[in-house]
Parts: C-alpha cells; structure tokens; sequence
C-alpha cells in the first residue's frame, strides 16, 4: 500500500482486491462513454478481476479517500515487446477519476505513482489511448508529457 | 502449426522460437520507422523473447515462406480488463510483412488468422495503434473494419 497527500486529504493507493469490484464498476461506468458500455451484471466483471488478478503483468488500482470511498482507478499492465530494442512497455488502461475528486491533482500524482511504479519494473515506455472525443483527457495526457504520436483502433470481434 | 495459401504460395504460421529471433529482429528492422528504433545487440530482444515466451497471454508468431525464409510477424496479446463488461481485449503489435510479400494478401490473411485465434480465446475487441504518419496502415486496417476511435499516447519513461 501506497498513501498520496494532496492539499492536505489523505489517499490510498492499493492493488484492488474482489471486494472492491461493485465500487470499481460503479466508477466505471460513472462516465459519459462508460454509462453506455458497463452492466448491472457483476458476473463478467468477477471472471475478468480473476484473470487480471492471476497475471504477474497486472496491476489494478484501488484508490481511496480517508473515509474510504473509492475515488480512483487505473489498470497498468506490462507488455514485454520485441520492438523498441526489446522495451518492456507500461500500458495504462480504465483510467477515472471521480468527479467529486477531480481538480484535486489526483490524477496527476496517480500517474506520477504509475510511471515510477513502471520504471521500478523495467518500463522504459508508456503508452495508452484515449477516445478521440475526450478532449479534456487528450490536454491533460499532455501535460504530462505524452505525445499523441499514434492512431488507436479497435474492432468488435 | 497453421498454414496459409496464397495464390498458389504456401506460408506457415508458427511460435516464434529463440532460433528465429535474428530474423525476427531484421524484419522489425526493415522498416522507415523501424530502422531508427532496433538496435545490432541481440541481448536485449533476448530477455524480451524469454519475458514474451513464458508469458501464456502473449503468442509472438513467426510466418515463413516455402523457402523457410521469415516473412511476418506480429505479436498478439491478451489483455483482460474491467471496462466494456469485463472484456477480453487482443492487443496486436509490431506487424511486420516483409517488402518482398507485400500485395500478396498475406497481411489481411494473417489478421484474419489472428482475429480468429482471438475470438478462440475468448477476446471480444481486438485493439491496435499504429503510428499517425503510416497512412497505407491506417488505411488497410480500415479495410478490415477497424475504426480509427482512439488517439494513441505515448511517453518515454
């Protein structure tokens, strides 16, 4: 376990455990693109936990506040590659950060802790996508120094 | 094993092994964006081959020509996750076909080939980023049905 203060409120930062899984699918789907892609149905949800959390690649974050509440979370899952000169990738998926958190610098330190934690594994890239429509997510994955160099695409299987 | 045929050529689609990874690396090579990211030192694309090869979520594969001669790789990966309902995501990255095979149809056959290994397992999106200034790739993963939906962010750690 991890602990972040920021303007004087204390968060945790924890690997996420079964019992945090209706709160992260909760913040999940508390999303303009989430609410229309999250079900009611945690059955899905308790095989994917099962599997992430089985993998030594992955890494689900819980983040709380003092009281608790879950207000964060990331998955971060290393990707050994070939290409890159071998480069052993950090990639950052289900990013949210509550909105009763937000402009709090929460989810900037969080990133920080994800790119140190990375690096302490052997990372030396990170990479993510982002919906091209979260403009306000594109801005602040700038800020942190991410170059949007890449088209990301998807096809239903 | 796999085998595909192509206008009257056969190309096998294996595992890559230790054996193949000079070739491997030469192909990764052979490329505008590539030849300015590998390196001559094998050390490094060892360790990573191991990582990738113990790893049961990665299949890097290996496709040859009658001749045995390497012309395509990709490496795919199973990336389970909380968001979409819990969905199991392939991840596909550093494809490479060689110059001298290319227009065969062998690149579409083999995502053909890797989507179907995909849904085999269980995987319901298949996601890929490919560099902004590649506008061939850009536009023949658009013939497969891949939309361009994400921005692909990167940041060197």
């Amino acid at each position: 376990m991890d602990a972040l203060t920021l303007a004087g409120r204390r968060y945790s930062i924890v690997r996420a455990v079964a019992d945090d899984l209706p709160a992260l699918v909760a913040l999940l789907a508390d999303d303009v693109l989430g609410r229309e892609r999250e079900s009611n149905d945690l059955g899905p949800y308790e095989t994917a936990f099962a599997r992430i959390d089985q993998d030594p690649n992955q890494l689900l974050l819980a983040v709380r506040d003092e009281e608790g509440t879950l207000v964060a979370t990331m998955q971060l899952t290393l990707v050994p590659s070939l290409s890159r000169g071998g480069a052993l990738r950090l990639q950052i998926e289900a990013v949210r950060v509550a909105g009763s958190t937000r402009g709090t610098g929460l989810g900037t330190a969080l990133f920080d802790w994800a790119h140190t934690w990375g690096r302490r594994q052997g990372a030396v890239l990170a990479q993510l996508t982002t919906d091209a429509t979260r403009l306000d997510a594109h801005r602040f994955y700038e800020r942190l120094g991410y170059a949007a160099s890449h088209v990301g695409m998807k096809l239903d299987l």
